[in-house]
């Protein structure tokens, strides 16, 4: 068996409201969890929403980190979503709990892209365009 | 049981990889499949990859839509992440399956941010920001 992605859906709960209500905290964070799992960071996009909550997605050349935040909930839904041998997604991950400081968390481990007989290789992508 | 997110995981095998590797074409795919979802659009991040492949994101109100696409094995991994009552997410997936002409696909569908007991109401977000 052979799948061209992993994709970890991280469910963080209990975390610091005042954090996951901070724009420039969530956005660096996601930045930074990307550095340590060895992204090659391309695109970086994050807005604010009315009345609570921010919605990140760092695209990475190995595919996207995402994050949604309720803090009125203390919530916050993630998804490392990778490609290729080099990305370590659950440094990511554990940067994530600490920084927002989940007390409670789970995750699900999904192969995205299964084949029974795949001969090619996978490899890491490289960016031919930044548009 | 009361969940703030729906978050469709699609996978679209056996697709005109054609299609998969034209970056115009799967970004007007991905951004009309958020439009007939009833998705309120932010933000559209597209990347084209070296040898093959584009990676997109429509970040939304409602919050995000996302592809992967593999040409060189007919694959796409598309995610579908909404909270609120007004998406339709199915809308979304049936046009991405014949848009990319998929001759087989699976879907998984996972709550995002399960809570027992839940007081507030999830409502729709409206932005405050775009950077």
């Amino acid at each position: 068996m052979h799948s061209l992605g992993r994709h970890l859906l991280l469910e963080l709960y209990d975390c610091s409201s005042e954090i996951l209500n901070n724009l420039e905290t969530v956005k660096a964070t996601l930045v930074e969890a990307a550095k340590r799992a060895e992204a090659t960071i391309i695109d970086v996009v994050f807005h604010e929403f009315n009345p609570f909550g921010i919605s990140g997605v760092v695209v990475i050349a190995e595919s996207h980190l995402s994050i949604h935040t309720w803090p009125e909930y203390r919530y916050a839904a993630v998804d490392i979503f990778s490609c290729g041998d080099v990305l370590q997604p659950e440094l990511a991950a554990n940067y994530l709990v600490e920084q927002f400081a989940a007390e409670r968390t789970s995750v699900m481990d999904v192969q995205r892209g299964m084949f029974l007989n795949a001969a090619m290789p996978v490899v890491n992508k490289s960016p031919v365009a930044v548009s």
